[in-house]
């Protein structure tokens, strides 16, 4: 095992043998999850904590099965709940974490670059569970892996994001994954939610979704959250779902064997018809299934081995 | 083993057959927790996910310890905290985690038929832990398990069950339960309490608290909910305790060796008096204690075999 | 092993020896976090029920570590969610849970006193994780730990504890701990924040920091409560910090090797200076760490052995 990274923080900091190297053992892991008895010993006596500043009842159930399939002890403490909110900083946090002995820290925060930050403080690795509008580097891998499974590889493929790429990590990290390993990504949406300079990371940008459908092999559709109706970034949710849904009309104009993403949670008719979240060419619920295979790679990788622990 | 049920919904569907395997392997189960290694491996590698969308601590942790008990993994999802906040559908959360690949979800919802509804979306079985005022089966099978450790036999009894039989879960589920296996439920309470037709499903009423108690084998008193006071569905507390409340004095009447029952959490002085609940006829914590052994029995039962496993 | 005690309730009811004894297991159970696999099957199949009706993430993690570095399953219950919301007795929560065949159960309570009655009420045993302005014994034996292990040995230092002695139970429980161990404590503070009567528990009282620094081998600062200073126990932040506070430039009249002590969280730049927590002579995430440790050491001695269990 030549992998030698000691935290996930983002997508841009794997190397493609990397990223490659993950998906390899996640294919491994995720034929545990299928077994009558889906649990192996391999990280018994290791200690990992979710340490949650934003709620994410999804993320952290994903971490926490993936943790107890490895025989890992999960042990979860949210910001509602802790010490900062008696004022302590990250920093004294991060610290007390660490005096009791984790081998991983998991970390989702609402600003952007708090694991980073967590992962110059301690002395333990840190994955990364989405942090601000940054980056969702969990999330990317898992949906490089499902991609992979549909369609075989990760190169020489057109992956259209389509909604609100101004606050989404999941675009953000994608647009590093995909185009390091090789495909092309389209982003598309309403222009108040294109951020100028998305071309920078290497993003084609369209304000058109028949045009990122068409030619498509990879359709990702991005969940829309009310709050930004009321800042005025889309009118009415009936008219997003006109204008830039994907419906089953709409999908016609895709390649024949197109695949339909979306990370969750969906909000039927609004981003997405039911008949295309329910039909034959989505593989959303393989990207949670996935999900689980991929943290389950993750804490392997990084609490699996004999490593020389210094960074 | 000739348990093929897949779910647990309600007592309705159970047959006397069942009933008594779950109760026989409960009898198996509650001898774990008396050895000083209080642990089995039998579901070592199963996951259960307990999906509680009402707050219900004491169920959650009797469900949690039985899980443990057998070795199992146990995730705690909450609604407060789950996505369904975000908008999403029970479709959508349930397929979702069907795709983490439990093995068992015990379900708590507010809305009677939520856990049925769960049951025919994902292939995985499903526990009714309380929906709404429909059913609440492990508490009936407890309670059956207590009836029957006490009485040597299910038949031929007189169940008493007092109270506010018409918003209890825990009422319903024992009039099917022990009238199924040959005993007579009677129950009692004030008439704003119970509801019309209730004699449909078995039970035969009276508004006559001391003819209830009256040659009962078991007495089953239901707890009083503040909120009910303020829909002037009963006047005062202490009111309601003089009229409907079992006193030691209103107990001189009941038969030599009753025993006097309750769902938890008891008013003290409201619909049991203090020295009734810790008197010598009160089973009220053997019901406890068999909460956990039955919900290991069903654990066991659900996903301990080999299944062919279509619905 | 000699360890008879059933419940660890508050230092002041052990004995020197029992204090020796649980500090010479922690150090032996410190050993298992420092290894790659930081678990063994001591505890395997013992429940271990925290039961917290205040909220502390630390606190909780600590004792949630220790039991599962142990093997024993360990289950939350906060009272937030609890049936006590419901209005039911500590009676009769705790002789539910009892029910459950607990073997220890860790109490964190508003109250002083709430532990001790819980120990009175069920035949389980009870560890107090700190009830009202009481007693904290978990936190004055990981103190202790980390002194011994500063100094090689617990008598004839003077320790000084400076800040809000009125309503710190680590005060109060440190005080009895230390002087039990042939030391000498000293309490210095503002007079608002200095009980009239604490010298009864063997303290010496000094309003003056500087005093209390000179000499002494372990300074022990507290946190300071901004609701406090709505109370109008102390004027500003910044005044207390040029009073009270534990800078560089105050501590330069300390011993030579001094410590620097914080039970956490704390609050940088009010009662004490960053560079003087980060310094060289701070040992207070060695508290952390030998937290877990003392928490180890008390659940191997409580529910390790083979016992006659009658109080």
């Amino acid at each position: 095992m030549s992998f030698t990274k000691k935290h996930i923080l983002d997508v841009e900091s794997l190397t493609p043998e990397e990223i490659t190297a993950i998906l390899d053992t996640a294919e491994n892991m995720k034929e545990i999850s299928e077994r009558p008895i889906k649990k192996v010993p391999t990280l018994r006596g290791k200690t990992i904590v979710l340490f949650f500043y934003e709620p994410s009842t999804r993320t952290r159930l994903s971490f926490d099965i993936a943790a107890k399939r490895l025989s890992a002890d999960s042990i979860s403490f949210s910001a509602s709940t802790s010490s900062m909110v008696k004022g302590e900083t990250l920093f004294d946090t991060a610290k007390n974490l660490e005096a009791m002995k984790p081998d991983v820290i998991v970390m989702r925060h609402s600003s952007a670059g708090a694991p980073h930050m967590l992962s110059k403080i301690v002395n333990t690795s840190v994955i990364n569970a989405g942090d601000g509008m940054h980056a969702h580097p969990t999330q990317s891998l898992l949906d490089m892996m499902t991609v992979r499974e549909g369609k075989g590889r990760l190169d020489n493929l057109k992956i259209s994001i389509i909604g609100d790429i101004a606050h989404s990590r999941v675009a953000r990290s994608n647009i590093h994954g995909f185009t390091k390993m090789g495909s092309e990504v389209v982003v598309a949406g309403p222009p108040t939610m294109i951020p100028s300079g998305i071309e920078k990371l290497g993003a084609c940008v369209t304000f058109d979704v028949d045009d990122a459908i068409s030619g498509a092999d990879v359709i990702m559709m991005l969940r829309i959250q009310k709050e930004r109706q009321e800042s005025f970034l889309f009118p009415t949710e009936r008219e997003y779902a006109r204008v830039f849904g994907l419906s089953k009309k709409r999908l016609s104009n895709a390649k024949a064997e197109v695949l339909i993403m979306h990370p969750g949670p969906v909000n039927r008719g609004v981003e997405i018809s039911p008949e295309v979240a329910d039909g034959p060419y989505s593989i959303i619920l393989d990207q949670v299934t996935n999900g689980v295979a991929v943290r389950m790679a993750l804490f392997l990788l990084l609490a699996g081995g004999v490593r020389n622990d210094d960074h």
